[in-house]
């Protein structure tokens, strides 16, 4: 038969070879495809419905604190680029330019926004006056472009989704209060919605963004022991204020600089979410983001009364959950192997035997543990299953970090971690970027990862030179 | 006091100057803001807030009609955009061009994409092969870069936010009815969230959407008699997929082209909102999505137990409506005037004198006409308020379309009507281009809106060359 030749094909093993089970498994989960522009990807269906979560479950979180969505223009200037020195020193190497608009050739050069803190400070001159315009708590989804050499999908890509919120605050302690309740709110989504646990922390002089005082990080594991930037919550103090020329009277009327945060988070998630959950069999999705949370197979379909059963079901199930039934002529066995590689949470089997008896049988993508559940108690089992299987991620995930998390207390420790156990190293370190540099090039790319908000004390010099030990890091490979 | 610098100023009046009250306005509301790049704007919060309405509600229908979302790339190479004649003809000369990348000087042209159809070909292209992939009903999100000598907010921006269809069917009938099912989804949508009527019908040659067979739209009357090319729905045939080589073995076992429709809308629908509804107050927002649908204004606020009740109030209303508690300093007075001008569908009035009598006042934004309702029947009698401010709304619109449509027997009253009286024109024609070009230039601009589904008979002759009529025609200038 024609439909033979869809099967489902085996992917590459996570042991063999993780970079090919990755693109195996964005491929035949149909995530994505490639696109004619290099390293720009098409979102397919499939893999936009996961955003379409991740976006409303976000976005819920950052209206309830307070935030306003807004959308700024995609080109910049190359003038309004470069007020901010360090800033334009940062992106600059790696945007696209727009040269010519229409007929005419540009006077000025613009470029596609690879971030927008200098669009929101622009906007933010004009309409911040006194204190009682403050704070101003931006946010925006959009896309940005930085032209990248090498490109995977989700994972590094010229074009991606994300969003950047951008805060304006009558004074230091209220937006430094705002950066972190913006990391904290990630890290929440991140446990709450993903079941992906991260240490979370901050970033070293030499790894935080561009034009910032202070970056902090969340930084989830893959299963491979690759550490993911998963977010970053910026604090600038007043700088790009200063640059831009935004003041406001204050209450005492002086005129002062506001202090201003960013933060972001981008489709880089959904890779977080496939490296760290998923299996030789495919994707594993959490369920709070899954497209289909419960997929129907009905089993002896043709049987009388088995696929309107199946229909009964859908349809009632339909209002609580994210349910799909799949009616098709295939084969039951081809579409469990289908939906086990789009990483649907849960499998619902229903057959002859089952209906005379009025039950179900619900199989857990994550452990294929099966139960058998009465058609009339559905609607309590699905979600108490749902949970089980988000509670299972998170603690098969949370015991992948443990274990592949090291303490290194001297250089060789160090090196004969970073050589052979990927994952995590703890050490301490002086503060130096030489530091940072010598690790780097002498493991093949080991970096800071964050000084984490509670420092565990492993000695007291560094691990690397030998000097008094200013804090304790997590050091590890990134994507 | 300082804040009274803040006082509303009045805006210029609408019959006055029309093109200044709707900058007033846009700019009064807070809608958008200039940008550095000539034609982009910034869309500020309460704008924002208004698309984010208006998302949510299309969304839904084109979901429930079985469409999926994706996202493809915002770049598209030159020689993607040359694969459709017909395409680059009408694109080419309104694009961005990047022609640098990072470090490097690109060995190929991209624009930003003005549309996506040759985005979608070359996707559909890879994944279409059977019939059983057939249709592909896919739509995205996202904003699209045409570059506009002259623009103004919302109406015609060289950047803009919209949504745009692409689909593919096995048949032809198919796709004419998918053509058809979304220009209907577009009037629904028109009518019964936006209350805004509009005449709807089929584009002239001339005026139909590069590439496309058929183009039909929505043609809604602003206020001042002048037509907003309010959504287009496309019908392509099979000539994308022939030139970008999409094929599929049909369910005879042949080898057959897919036949392609395309449709879109944009922010500026916003554009069609103040111009419809707006008033010498200000914006007059259609309740489905207007981003504030009940403003409370406490009166004598510092009174006893005013501010408790009304906290009260807005606690309990938020549950169902979209709700605003001003309890700033600012005067009653000055309240009313800014949520006029924010055009806030209902206004809820309550003082010390309302509370010992158990009630409130509710005014509508539209006509200012008051209630008082008891506080023990809000939920009840508000979501009626609303309805009838929706219903006030779309009555006041649909009798400016009618009083300002007239009917041509004639070139001499054609030309009379065109110089002295703005509105739409319902007139014979022959179905030559020469008519419609002889039209526009002697009348300062007057076009072709569209050959409706049913067409009166005015007269058996074009109106502009005597030959034989084809169609009637609605004549009109447009934004």
């Amino acid at each position: 038969m024609a439909k033979q030749k869809k099967m489902v094909e085996a992917i590459t093993s996570m042991d063999e070879d993780f970079a090919k089970w990755y693109t195996d498994v964005v491929k035949k989960a149909e995530l994505t495809d490639y696109s004619g522009v290099k390293g720009c990807m098409v979102i397919r269906p499939y893999g936009y419905a996961i955003w379409e979560n991740i976006q409303k479950d976000l976005d819920a979180r950052f209206k309830k604190t307070g935030h306003e969505n807004v959308y700024m223009p995609m080109l910049i200037p190359e003038s309004l680029l470069q007020k901010e020195k360090d800033h334009v020193e940062g992106f600059a190497p790696e945007v696209a330019w727009v040269t010519q608009g229409g007929q005419e050739k540009l006077a000025e050069r613009l470029c596609i926004r690879p971030t927008s803190e200098v669009l929101f400070c622009e906007h933010y001159q004009k309409i911040i006056n006194s204190y009682r315009d403050l704070p101003k708590l931006y946010n925006q989804w959009c896309s940005v472009m930085r032209w990248e050499k090498t490109t995977r999908p989700f994972l590094r890509s010229s074009e991606f989704l994300w969003q950047e919120g951008h805060t304006m605050h009558e004074t230091e302690e209220e937006a430094r209060q705002e950066t972190m309740q913006q990391l904290m709110t990630y890290a929440d989504f991140y446990r709450e919605t993903l079941a992906i646990p991260a240490v979370i922390g901050r970033k070293t002089e030499k790894e935080k963004f561009a034009g910032a005082r202070e970056t902090y990080t969340i930084e989830p594991m893959m299963h491979n022991g690759v550490a993911l930037q998963g977010g970053t919550s910026h604090y600038f103090g007043d700088g790009f204020a200063k640059s831009f020329g935004i003041t406001f009277t204050g209450r005492d009327n002086t005129l002062q600089y506001p202090h201003q945060t960013s933060w972001g988070v981008s489709t880089r998630m959904i890779g977080a979410i496939i490296m760290v959950h998923g299996d030789d069999n495919g994707l594993v999705l959490p369920p709070k983001v899954a497209p289909i949370q419960v997929v129907i197979v009905p089993i002896a379909m043709h049987k009388e009364g088995v696929l309107e059963k199946a229909k009964e079901l859908a349809d009632k199930l339909s209002d609580t959950f994210r349910v799909k039934l799949d009616d098709s002529d295939n084969s039951p066995g081809w579409k469990f192997s289908e939906y086990e590689m789009k990483g649907v949470p849960l499998r619902l089997e229903i057959g002859p035997k089952d209906i005379e008896q009025n039950q179900c049988v619900l199989v857990r993508r994550d452990n294929r543990e099966k139960t058998f559940v009465s058609l009339d108690n559905l609607t309590e089992e699905i979600p108490k299953l749902l949970q089980a299987v988000h509670d299972g991620l998170y603690e098969k995930a949370l015991a992948n970090l443990k274990e592949k998390t090291y303490t290194a207390h001297d250089y060789t420790e160090f090196l004969d971690i970073a050589a052979n156990k990927p994952g995590f190293i703890k050490a301490m370190w002086c503060g130096d970027v030489e530091c940072e540099n010598k690790i780097k090039e002498e493991t093949g790319g080991v970096k800071s990862r964050c000084i984490p908000f509670e420092e565990e004390h492993i000695s007291d010099v560094c691990v690397c030179c030998g000097k008094p030990a200013k804090h304790q890091v997590y050091w590890g490979k990134q994507y």
